[in-house]
């Protein structure tokens, strides 16, 4: 199987079920002297915890992260970086039930399917609960980038048919926002809508835009790992997200050539785009400007509302999916969109720079 | 910087610039015994061949696939399958001026950036014959479907704002149509907007739906490697895509949870779905209904109309991109859409045959 | 970096240090269905404990294996298993000298020269304790390969000079000598020559043969993938490994072809070989007869013996490396050349059963 | 199966067989500007060529390469490098007999195990000829090592029983030596062996010495993808190789601990190692002194002299394999283990240069 496993030179691998142990994460190739610190992480993880915002699952967690491997003194040694969160409130019971029936939007019929059983307590490895590896891995690939002077900010677009007029977004609002949208107009009408569906005991999807900022030119390769090809992969592996788009996105599909390129003028000196229908990205390779993806997330399959379904002994049934479930996991959603950019855009980063001989001389001749 | 790989057991290697000697892949990895020939493999290369469809560069070429190894008496061996395009009308003349600048849209610009320079002719490696062993690796994989039951089925769903009515779709007319719309009233609209479009120099995008039909349930991994995630990346990785979605996909984020879920019920003792808003796959596992992934193309780049870009020295300009170019890259693109998806669902559903040790033992108890 | 993963289906990361707050494994693509314990995996560790033998550190460590995720109701669910072994003994107070200079035979000037600096308690990541995760998966390996009915057992071919005479070999004798060797009387040789160099405060290194019996013909891929090239990149990995030999070895290079070739012969209707010189591989793939590989480690670095050194100031001084060390470290490495064999058998037999397509057929038509 | 690929950021691709179209290999991954020819490169093609050196096979072959991507103006574009040289004297006729039994110490046997048939023309994919492409991508990656002040060179240590005497040792003479010896004296008495073989109609196999001279300290992984071990796996994938040491080798298994150590002192204000028992590798990583590996290569199994095995008809039968065969592989093997050392060599430099976050900052800072 091997699908745990994610990237060339930064590379991730997590694990963990919702009701096991413990999730966790192992971070192999980031380079060593990373100052980094389980309060850092942590900072990053406190923005997907069950509770973190009104909308979330009543499930009781700290998410406690912790270091076990792979820093020293403060530092990262560029060994694995082994990370760790205990399964607190993994109350089974309330599971007990779906072992035998699969419900709709869930990935309960395909893993029987695959594997012959599942771990069907709350979802097994198909959880939410999957994303903390995820997230404490782009927490390492955030700090790195900062580093650099490269910020990656994400935030809630849309949630149902209530979308935020950018023209009019405030990236400062966004904590402030209980459904992390940059505006507090919006976010208003977003949470109407949320108390709407969660009345009719349904549930909302949405999108999340993530803009990386202070990225160079150069960064992707040509041909099949493209940058927004990386980005693509590393953002529809998230759990519920049904689509991908870079810039303009499914826009440019309606418009013409005059109006979607992008013209070049000299600014300072150096090559500037005049527009970023692009979204920061030519042929696959990042063109200076900023790196611009977006993710539908589709609405939270588990409802407390009546389905249709069947169960594993071949019989038509009704149901309706108890449990703590959230009404959206957009918000939630944010920061993981983060991390599965960053980590891409870090891969990408550290292989880049093998691209030339005169960076392996240069690099070498020092040595 | 390794980024003409893909695949982990069916792996293919690409290879070759538009102008240089000859493009070509390496498939690695397809299973022994399969019955392939050059005659084959033409059918598929016919369909993205300039001058294929009307709308297509005037380039001269008959895209001529060879077979340098991995078959033996009409069967692969289970050894890499190398095939080539030999170049034959690559005039570089027409190409010597854009060596000093940028165009708006294109690669040029990034290439310089992370190369320090590039292969001008042409467009390098960044051109569309980068997608010549694209299709020849796919090919391979579609007749290795084909032995399977499983077949990939890609059309132009829409071109600039001109789109198919899929209620009324007649997947026969397919081929009859010059821009591969499944619709004689829609390739009629859209031809009057390509035409219109050519004569104001400009040029349209559109997207191209693909579906793999009889595909079992059970492919794709939890986690990183889900099917729709290395879809997406395959897709993404097609020059010109700026959008992948799976089933529903943006209109999936509009939706409430009780519309987007596809209830199960029992057919013929199996369950089956009502609806298929999943696109064929939950939790990254295909369900065993139709995979349905469309693409978002922009419009081709290379306009005969007047634009801005700068030159290599630093100074503001105006070009006129002059050469032979698709007004249209779309319909051309729908082989390389049915190519990338064939090639991901081959790899994936050669790794699920390892997925379980009852299947283990059963193959090795045979030995 | 990411030189902590292996494996391509079977695919594991191992991660800690000596003196961190743990050491574990993940292992992904374990096919589902496996059943395992912690008791199970326990009886690997144990071999590789220290104190397991009488030659080894007196460092006290329980090494109790924990698996956090990946197994439910006792089986393998198809998803990543994490293993973890908690670190109860790290007294870093012996070890603070060790920052200031390089050991002989360490990899203390190394990993400085490659990461600037290092964790320099009790050898950091290039600790023997390194090898609890390789063993730990190595114990499910070896678990998956009992179900196919294939054992891997290694034994100490030789300690120093003291070399067993394999015609005389009792494979019921290992676990009852305390060296691991297949012989009572070679044990006494070579108990006396271990008790002789910690005499003089020396150390030895030795041989350990490993043969994998029930081993199917057709394992192992030609080119680069080679069986015996999979299991010589595992083997050398081991640390103190400095060459790796496949049946009659280095022996070959001085036979002549009419020695050195297995005829064939037919045996109840099958082909056998009358000879093993290839050792079960030929052309990389297994050959249906008996694998044998041998690796030669060296002896353990650390000697309480002076030895002549350098400062990181660039000082040229004398030490005494002091610490609990084990005067030969072959004994207590003869499960870990058993674990990196079974983890390279278990990923190239995956592999190996894609190869054709009347497989792939045969494995789909029953879905 | 998926074999034929090696490598992470220098990416090598080879494909063809022996009575095929043409063999070749992409390398992918090779960085930007470096400057190559099909003439540096034929240089290295020369050394293993048919007929090069007196003892080879008599099959007429120019072995001519030729480029067909990837360069541009004389240097390297960071694109994939094709490379292909067409089979000329492909006699199919004289390898028809052996359709139909196994030869002793061949692959035979394994291929049709393992895929059900085989190409059985000269043997196809496991003929020597497959080593053309590892030469031609290795003559790359040995001139990406020249510009970095790093040479590889690989003599005959051993034919049979015959061994160089390396105190005696002349590097200057080995392109004098019909063997490949740096010795004048061995390599007569090698001579004198090989025809006594000859006239046996046996063969002789033999040991291949390797230096790499030059490598900064500090290349290479801790754990799986140590140095050593990558080179062993790259040096016993090439065919006949049947066992690989570093430095002493299997030697140092027999030797105490102070006597393998390398001390270290201070030579002109650095670190410096007395002597070089470890052959330039600590923990898997490059010291700073001359990595040396050995590879020992089993006779040739092609003999004229009468061999009994089996047919597919499962007969016993006797045999004597004719055609165009070395009676010693080891002098035209010397190029292709050092490019096989060269590869892997290259493949970790370029991985090593993201090692520290110093070095990522110092790259991007002048971005």
């Amino acid at each position: 199987m091997a699908g745990s496993v994610l990237g060339d030179i930064f590379k991730i691998t997590t694990w963990g079920e919702s009701h096991g142990t413990a999730v966790g994460v192992v971070v192999d190739g980031c380079p060593a002297g990373l100052s980094i610190s389980e309060e850092a992480i942590q900072a990053y993880m406190d923005r997907r915890k069950p509770g973190a915002i009104k909308y979330s699952t009543k499930r009781n967690e700290d998410d406690e992260i912790k270091i076990l491997s792979g820093v020293f003194d403060g530092k990262t040694t560029g060994t694995p970086i082994s990370m760790m969160v205990v399964n607190k409130d993994h109350r089974s019971a309330d599971y007990s039930e779906i072992a035998e029936y699969y419900r709709p939007g869930h990935a309960d019929y395909t893993f029987d399917m695959k594997y012959g059983f599942r771990d069907y307590r709350g979802g097994g490895r198909s959880s939410g609960r999957e994303t903390i590896g995820r997230v404490a891995a782009g927490a390492i690939a955030m700090l790195l980038l900062k580093e650099l002077g490269i910020t990656v900010t994400a935030y809630t677009k849309s949630i149902g048919p209530v979308e935020v007029d950018m023209s009019k977004a405030d990236m400062d609002y966004i904590v402030n926002s209980p459904v992390y949208m940059p505006d507090a107009e919006a976010t208003k009408r977003a949470e109407k809508h949320l108390a709407d569906a969660a009345a009719k005991c349904d549930s909302c999807g949405g999108v999340v835009e993530c803009v990386v900022r202070g990225l160079p030119a150069g960064i992707g390769d040509p041909v099949f790992d493209k940058l927004d090809a990386g980005v693509a992969k590393a953002i529809m592996s998230i759990g519920a997200v049904k689509g991908v788009e870079i810039g303009d996105g499914f826009a440019a599909a309606g418009m013409y050539g005059s109006e979607n390129n992008d013209s070049f003028y000299i600014k300072d000196g150096k090559p500037e785009k005049c527009t970023n229908h692009s979204g920061g990205v030519l042929g696959g390779i990042s063109d200076g400007s900023d790196f611009i993806v977006r993710a539908a997330f589709k609405p939270t399959p588990s409802i407390a509302s009546e389905q249709s379904t069947v169960n594993r002994n071949g019989e038509d049934i009704k149901i309706k999916v108890k449990g703590r479930h959230d009404p959206v996991i957009v918000p939630r959603a944010v920061v993981v969109v983060e991390a599965m950019t960053a980590i891409t855009v870090v891969d990408m980063m550290l292989k880049r720079m093998t691209a030339t001989v005169s960076a392996v001389k240069e690099f070498y001749d020092k040595k």
